[in-house]
C-alpha cells in the first residue's frame, strides 16, 4: 500500500514557484502528526523518489541536504500526494529515532506561546499522551490515576465490563450508545498499554503491517 | 485544552518571506488528516486569531479570504503552532462540511499519479476507511467480508474473544503480546462501527468533548 515508485508523482507536472521550490509537508505515516515543513526543487523531489528517503533544498545554504545524514533520523518515505494545484507536496515518513526537529523534539511545530508542548496527532494518540503524563504525575482527583493505583486488576475489569457494553449497545443499534461505548474501549485499552509501558505506537505500527 | 485566544500565537514574531507571507498548514483535529497549505500574511493571521476560523491572503487575487465564507465550509480553530524557525503556521480546525477543497473532496492532497484517492490519516482511519470499502465492496476472500456476512453475532463475539486476550496478554505482562492483542480489539471493533454505521469520528468527537 505505502510502496513508492518513480512514477508515482509526475516531478515534471509539479508547479515550483519563482525560485524554482515546492514546499514539501512531511507527516508521521502512523499519528499522522506533522513532522516539519521544508523546501524541495526538482532535483531534491527526484532524489527522494530514487532513493525512498527526504531530501531538501536548504534555502540559507543554498544547497541539497539529505534529512538525517548527520543526526541518523533519515525519514523513509511511505507516501507521496501532492495538491489540486499541484504547488505543495505531503510526503507520508517513518522517522527514525522519532525526532524530526533540529532541536531533539519530534516535531518542529512544538511551539504554542513560546512554551514547549507535544505536537498534535490523531485522537488516540493525543488521549493516550495525556493518560502516560497522569501515569507519571499522579493527583488524587484523576478517575485515570486511580485505575493506575489499582492496577490489573481494576483496568482489565473494566475492560471487560465496556467490551460487554459495546456488545449490548450494537445489539440495542443505537448509534449514540455505540459511539459512546467504543469511546469507553478505547479509553480503557490505552490505560492498560499505558500501565504495560506499550506504545499506542507499536500497536499502529501491527496494524500497518497486516495492511501490507 | 484547544481554546484559544489572541495571545496563543505572537503574531509580531512570526517571520513572514519578503512577500510578507508564511504558509499555514491546516490539519483536521480528529484524525490528523492534512487539509490543505494556504498562505497567511499578519493581517490574515491576526483576523484568524481574532475570529477563531482560517483566513488567507490569496497570492492569485492579492485579497484576504474568509476559507469558507462563500461554500460554508469554515474552518473553525482548535490549536495553531509555529515551527521552530517561526516561520511555518500549523493550524488545527474542525472543518465544517468535511471538505476543505474547492473540487469537493474532503482535502486538497488527493492525487497520487494522476489518480484521486483518500487522504492519510492516522493508522485507526485508515483500516476504518479500507473497513468500509470492504463493506461496500465485498470479495469472498476477504476476513472482513465474511465478519460482515456472518452479522452482529459472529462479530460481537470476536469483540469478546479479543477482549479476554487483551486481558490474558496483560495479566501475562508480554508486551508484544499486548500490542497484538490491543490491534486484534482495535480491528474488531472498527469493524463493528462499519457494521453499524457509526463513523470512528463519532468516537473520536466523544473522546475530544471529555477532555475539555
Amino acid at each position: 500500500m505505502f510502496s513508492i515508485d518513480s512514477h508515482s508523482v509526475p516531478v515534471e507536472k509539479i508547479r515550483y514557484d519563482d525560485r524554482g521550490l515546492v514546499p514539501a509537508i512531511v507527516q508521521d505515516y502512523l499519528d499522522g502528526t506533522v513532522l516539519m515543513m521544508a523546501w524541495m526543487n526538482q532535483e531534491s523531489l527526484q532524489k527522494t523518489l530514487e532513493t525512498g528517503e527526504t531530501w531538501f533544498w536548504s534555502r540559507s545554504r543554498e544547497n541539497l541536504w539529505h534529512k538525517g545524514a548527520t543526526s541518523g533520523h533519515l525519514q523513509k518515505i511511505r507516501s507521496i500526494r501532492y495538491d489540486c494545484d499541484s504547488d505543495a507536496l505531503l510526503i507520508g515518513v517513518e522517522q527514525l529515532g522519532d525526532i524530526a526537529c533540529h532541536t531533539g523534539e519530534r516535531s518542529c511545530f512544538h511551539q504554542v506561546d513560546g512554551t514547549i508542548t507535544a505536537p498534535p496527532a490523531d485522537t488516540l494518540s493525543q488521549l493516550f499522551q495525556v493518560i502516560c503524563d497522569r501515569r507519571d504525575n499522579p493527583s488524587e482527583d484523576s478517575y485515570t490515576c486511580k485505575l493506575f493505583a489499582g492496577g490489573d486488576n481494576k483496568i482489565l475489569k473494566k475492560i471487560g465490563e465496556e467490551s460487554a457494553e459495546v456488545v449490548m449497545a450494537c445489539k440495542d443499534d443505537e448509534p449514540d450508545a455505540i459511539a459512546g461505548e467504543v469511546a469507553d474501549l478505547l479509553y480503557h485499552t490505552l490505560v492498560a498499554l499505558a500501565h504495560h509501558h506499550v506504545d499506542l505506537k507499536a500497536v499502529y505500527r501491527q496494524l500497518q503491517e497486516r495492511r501490507k
